[in-house]
């Protein structure tokens, strides 16, 4: 039995498992977990198995997260279940699931229970909970991470192969990487936090757990799109992972801006991790980390715990003693913060943005250690502000940017203590950090989570056109590596496939072109000659701006693929081959200009 | 000599007038108008002659505003002249120009001096100022209206073709108003606040004052454009004002939910107006205010004034009485807006631009009174606070809501007192405001300003492409009426023109296609014919996705039009016309189809 969702949602659908079986798993390996800090609630598993064996009379194939077990941080509204924030003196019954949530049944996963966490999701520890601590699941000692704290062991501990979290300030990497898993911070508003119990309301958005990269971009492609119901909802682009077409650049903050907190193992898997980048093609950028680092401190010191205010004010002045100390006493402070101190700091912020903006310009993506270091329990106690702040250097600001992030196991060192990095990009660039991520991960060859076992075969996968994207056929001078391929490049242009076309067209030499091009005719079905050809995806502007700018007598029509399928491609006008050289019979330009160089 | 921007810089090309002669009749006018709280400072006649006269140094068809006079609003900082914000004790000599002020001496433009305003451009009357009270250019008894006083008036007045002002809540438009002129306050972040003092930074722009929708638009072109010492400078599409290709769809509230005060001549005022637009061709489509008018409050009533408040927050401490007493009443109750007080108004907020975003999904364009009426400064004496605020209620949501705005005159009373109404779109749709309103100030005939003289006639603008735009031929189903021009309407199309082919075409009827579409097909230079099209503009997206959707055999190639311009447009597969009707005799699709029905 499987433990990736990928390998069980196809159990499920060959029948070789059924979800009643996976879910019966999940209990059972929570009551041998025993782990009673875990789970703040848990559903009856009668219940949950009676819904697993219900979507037998469902379309599997429709459901991309058919029978998947699955723990919900219990800042999530899900019906039927308290939703507490680890306060059970601010708990409440919701009326409905959060919209998150009824994605997540209506994609066939089976919600199993809500798990612990840092109280109000204040932390990145996973020890202010009078729920107790769950145990980090690679070793008793360590913090499990926070806030997402019961959702990150829940996975890593192999009781569900998904879990969602939270992530304001890091709640939804620090656990991931500290539990040896994945940890997926999509874009902001890409998926609906109505019915999540705010803690900054302009910087929440859901997180997903999981073991693999794959399993995490299967969660991400079913639950994002735009909610009418949450005002923060946006409607951003959004495609799967795919191989990586071109050198991606990886930022790297200089040498001496990198902190590690005395931990020099960390220092040296975060250079090893970037090797690692660098072998798998990744060209690193060095960036100044100045202004990210700065943004960093604006949350830590800035406005933002109003918004946290804002959430338990009431509760505050009626029994403050209800809330955890730590947490009382970060949060007690948004009482006293200014609107001219809120307005100065989102000017400071706005500043910061438009510099966050210019360093990716010439970076694709970011690539930063998650945590700094590791703490045990023990340590914490001793200093429980200052070693939690220590954890989000490299995570506090990415909301604040409007970032996306992916952090994915890198390291598990001799002492059983996991190290991992995060891939950060600006908003909407979720399927890049997964492409990216994925070949990481599995370059890695880490075993899964806790679990010891061997993350499965990366799966091959196709490259997928995305919602907004436009394939487009090149037959001449745009194949990879030939004159103009630059032009798809700069239009950030991604490569589906090699392929042919159908035996329908002639190929002709255009005389006179610089650089030399060739022009493709269509002939009668079956009377022409199968083109090599390259299929490249743009987004609908840059195909825009490609197609305007090609010059006669080219011009994009549809072209009949090898497999039948049509797509936008190079024709040429038919005045132009008079008296060209007709070079069919090399079945491609490639072909030709290797002939006659 | 002429009045108007458009008139003056051709004059000044031609040489009939110098940018000089312009220039002292702007001071000419000035001692003449003898009103000293127009301006806070003059620049030194000599100074600005000498300047205007270095010009013919230079080319003047590159300078678009070349030997205009402009009066600055007292917050914009202009080197050489102190900025006051219309509080002596605040005033400081700036280090250099705001970038919105180099830019306008860089397009030709020669500042005479800075303009009265309500202090700390906080107000919409335009008697909040040590300064005095500049007069009503159309009736002396009426508020200049605010903040903006004194470059409205200045304007209105003849000082100047052109001024700027800034706009928050409406300080750009309430005073165009009440001075018979345009007032064009342009999306936020696509003029440069950099230099600029802030009154609430989050919603501040500059705007624009003048006699024509098209001077207004001129002005723009010169003063737009993404600038780094801005962090809340956007880049945003901005194009020339073109002719209307389609008819837009004009939001109109609910009639229960406008409201005038009391000013009945006002009421009939703005439903003449909505008349004048539907002759000209726009569809009302009624809408529902009631978020709008929720976010007019919500400003009113909301934190931003804590913006306010830490723009003067050290003048207040150290020097209170250097505040005007109403002005200084308003500002400090943002000493006591809380940051839980400010979050929570963002979030309403965010609903509201939810809410509001939705009404534009089914309108193009909002079309509002700029102000429900108009107070004299007697009136306003007797309740400053009350009045001013029903001055805003129909400008107060526009900045926060994101839209951009233009107010246009409307009507003169026969008691003297202008009205005029406001255009409302969402950011970036600047232009398509102007193509609207300059064909509305137009047929209303009214005078300009205060001069009493008519508005040049019309000019008639040949439809520009914008800097993201593409321009596509269309031959066939996609002519305006035609079967398929939908497509191009719900892609925000417009059209350019209508023209023609060089003779260098075959156009065929092409068998079976539903609906019946023509194909096109180059021959040899010359020897085919001329063939009957429209030119439309689409944004790159717009156009990428309306390629990708073309069915073979047709193709978007380059097709050489009667100017000898080459534009992407329709082409056919040669193989697609074997025995299809050749009707290139027709000269194009309309005149066959029109034959053949």
């Amino acid at each position: 039995m499987a433990e990736t969702i990928a390998d069980l949602v196809a159990e499920h659908r060959a029948g070789t498992t059924t979800p009643a079986e996976t879910v019966a798993r999940s209990y059972a390996r929570i009551r041998e977990r025993n782990d009673p800090s875990i789970f703040i609630s848990l559903r009856d598993e009668a219940e949950a198995i009676a819904e697993a064996q219900a979507l037998s009379g469902k379309d599997a194939a429709a459901l991309p997260l058919y029978g998947i077990p699955v723990a919900i941080k219990d800042n999530i509204d899900v019906a039927g279940l308290p939703t507490t924030a680890a306060c059970p003196a601010f708990a409440f019954q919701p009326a409905r699931d959060a919209t998150v949530v009824a994605k997540l049944r209506a994609a066939g996963a089976i919600v199993i229970g809500k798990t612990n966490l840092d109280q109000f999701a204040t932390g990145l520890v996973g020890v202010r909970s009078p729920y107790g601590v769950p145990k980090n699941a690679m070793r008793d000692d360590l913090v499990p991470g926070g806030s997402s704290s019961g959702s990150a062991v829940a996975v890593s501990a192999g009781l569900v192969p998904l879990s969602l979290g939270t992530d304001t300030a890091g709640s939804g990497r620090v656990p991931a990487m500290l539990n040896n898993i994945v940890g997926l911070k999509p874009s902001l508003g890409l998926i609906s936090t109505a019915g999540v119990l705010p803690a900054c309301r302009t910087l929440d958005c859901v997180s997903i757990f999981a073991l693999t990269v794959d399993d995490a971009a299967i969660a991400l492609q079913a639950l994002a799109g735009y909610d009418e119901a949450d005002a923060y909802s946006r409607k951003l682009p959004l495609s799967a992972p795919g191989p990586l077409a071109a050198p991606l650049r990886l930022g790297v903050p200089r040498a001496d801006q990198l902190q590690f907190f005395g931990d020099a193992q960390s220092e040296r898997d975060y250079q090893a991790a970037l090797q690692r980048f660098v072998a798998l093609g990744c060209t690193p950028v060095e960036f100044d980390l100045a202004p990210f680092d700065e943004t960093a401190k604006l949350l830590y010191d800035g406005p933002w715990v109003a918004e946290r205010y804002l959430v338990i004010r009431e509760l505050l002045k009626s029994n403050p003693d209800a809330v955890h100390p730590v947490t009382r006493g970060i949060i007690e402070a948004g009482a006293h913060v200014t609107g001219a101190d809120t307005f100065a700091a989102l000017y400071r912020l706005q500043a910061l943005r438009q510099r966050s903006a210019r360093v990716f310009e010439s970076i694709d993506a970011m690539l930063l250690p998650t945590a700094p270091t590791a703490y045990t329990v023990a340590e914490l106690a001793a200093d429980p502000v200052t070693l939690n702040s220590r954890l989000g250097v490299y995570t506090n600001f990415v909301n604040l940017l409007d970032l996306c992030g992916l952090a994915v196991p890198s390291t598990i060192r001799d002492d059983g203590i996991p190290f991992g990095v995060t891939l950060l990009a600006p908003a909407g660039h979720d399927a890049r950090l997964a492409s990216l991520g994925r070949l990481f991960h599995a370059d890695t060859q880490l075993t899964m989570g806790a679990s010891g076992l061997p993350q499965p075969p990366l799966a091959a996968i196709e490259p997928q056109l995305g919602a907004d994207e436009i394939a487009l056929v090149v037959v001449g001078a745009h194949l990879s590596g030939m004159a103009l391929n630059g032009e798809l490049q700069a239009l950030n242009a991604r490569l589906l496939r090699v392929t042919e076309t159908a035996p329908d067209y002639q190929l002709y030499a255009l005389p006179g072109s610089v650089p030399p091009k060739p022009g493709m005719l269509r002939v009668e079905a079956g009377s022409g000659a199968a083109i090599k050809v390259e299929v490249w995806a743009l987004s609908q502007a840059a195909f825009g701006r490609f197609v305007a700018a090609i010059p006669r007598p080219l011009s994009i029509g549809s072209v009949r693929l090898a497999d039948g399928s049509l797509a936008k491609g190079f024709l040429v006008e038919p005045i132009a081959v008079t008296g060209a050289l007709d070079i069919s019979h090399y079945g491609g330009w490639r072909a030709f200009i290797a002939a006659t160089v």
